[in-house]
């Protein structure tokens, strides 16, 4: 088949860290990020209001000429998978389901216990998605976490302290066998949550939602579109961002782990 | 004259705290408060995105019938005030001239150091202005407080130790005589604030905007419009918000110190 055009929508940059896990694994497509970060951030604000800048950015991606569209944001898809896909012709994969399976799997029929923004605790998307799989989850909201990611402080002592205070208060609630990172932010900071849940006495392994969800696209990728592409025509990537290019570029980088160039800025009537 | 109808604006819940300080001031006044929840924090995004959001923000103030307006948000000051004072035909008084001469006059010809947001600080209005007055000003950008105020943090050992690293950073290139609390948040941790400069062995002055904006209003009000309202009309003030009615009602009564009734969600096409 030919290259199919992967489109990617995030609020801001931690989107890019499904990206980062795509190109990898499906390295013979053309993608199309959206970074909606003239209204970021999502993780406080209302479903009505979720849900409408969603279903902009995921239109806007569809007359991109997208085949298939990855929502990798996990506010967006706990409040408003429904509308986007009722809004699109093309197929969604969201990071809730893929995540909740990873979980599922890691904790071995042990409880869950999942970190995200207040936005997506308050819908409980992921403690719904993980009944229906028949494993408990415990949920968190992690508010500081992002700014703390955004301030670039991902191996600081106030991170740790945070930290701290978020998962001990977790951890007396229950007794997790997995620990689900619920926010594309999180994965900048698994080493300093992997090491304080050690501090804590807890073994659980930390499961990045990223790496599930590149998975599942590759899966429905073969599944709805045909095979996956050959990979030896080479990646595209292709970013568009509502706020600064310059700062898309700066803080992009580093989730992506990689140089960003191609950047262009998008009103979307935001 | 009959009741004045006064116009505040801001990116959220902050400039509740411009609010609080115009109401004993100008009791008899008939307040429209805005808070552009849908959209905030303007602190981190770019300057055409600012001046776009608080130009349609002041003309809805405007045509539902504001005889003043205060911009209550020092971001929508320090970048779009031009912008805004263009956009509507009333009187507009920002944040950044009145903060800036209550701290010329408690600073008494030292330096001032002023704490801000990432793009309040990259404006460098308040530099600006301060050196129109002849006063030199150090400009800190300090990210973490605002989430850190609004997940409740105010009297917290980490805001406490976010506050060392910030005024640590800022005594170390400047020795103020007053710190002006450049963002409307602020005022919530200006006790945490003084006694950490006092642990870092600075006797400067805290000086709260918030104070200076509701006197500068005060005084155009007489000049612009005539005398002051009569106190003996009681002041009435309605709020609109353009994400989650209910957030605003629990956070900015914490800003405002008073709980709030009468809210209206607003859709400014954002």
């Amino acid at each position: 088949m030919p290259q199919p055009i992967i489109g990617v929508f995030d609020s801001g940059f931690g989107g890019l860290t499904v990206l980062r896990a795509l190109l990898p694994l499906i390295p013979g497509a053309q993608y199309v990020y959206l970074g909606d970060t003239a209204r970021l951030p999502y993780g406080a604000k209302s479903q009505a209001t979720i849900a409408r800048y969603a279903v902009e950015s995921a239109r806007f991606l569809e007359q991109q000429g997208a085949d298939l569209l990855v929502i990798a944001c996990n506010t967006a898809t706990a409040l408003a998978l429904p509308e986007i896909t009722a809004a699109v012709r093309i197929p969604v994969v969201g990071v809730i389901e893929p995540g909740a399976r990873a979980a599922h799997a890691v904790a071995n029929s042990g409880d869950v216990l999942v970190l995200a923004t207040s936005a997506t605790v308050q819908s409980h998307a992921y403690r719904e998605t993980c009944a229906r799989l028949g494993v408990q989850a415990t949920e968190m909201a992690c508010p500081l976490l992002v700014p703390l990611v955004e301030e670039g402080w991902t191996d600081h002592p106030v991170t740790r302290d945070v930290l701290r205070i978020y998962l001990s208060e977790a951890l007396a609630k229950c007794s997790p066998q997995a620990v689900l990172l619920g926010c594309t932010h999180y994965p900048l900071i698994a080493q300093p949550i992997e090491s304080m849940l050690r501090e804590l006495g807890s073994q659980a392994r930390v499961v990045d939602s990223a790496q599930a969800t590149a998975q599942a696209t590759a899966d429905t990728i073969a599944t709805k579109l045909g095979k996956l592409p050959t990979t030896s025509t080479p990646a595209t990537f292709k970013c568009y961002a509502t706020d600064s290019v310059d700062k898309f570029q700066h803080l992009g980088s580093l989730f992506l782990q990689h140089p960003i160039e191609d950047i262009q800025l998008l009103d979307i009537g935001g």
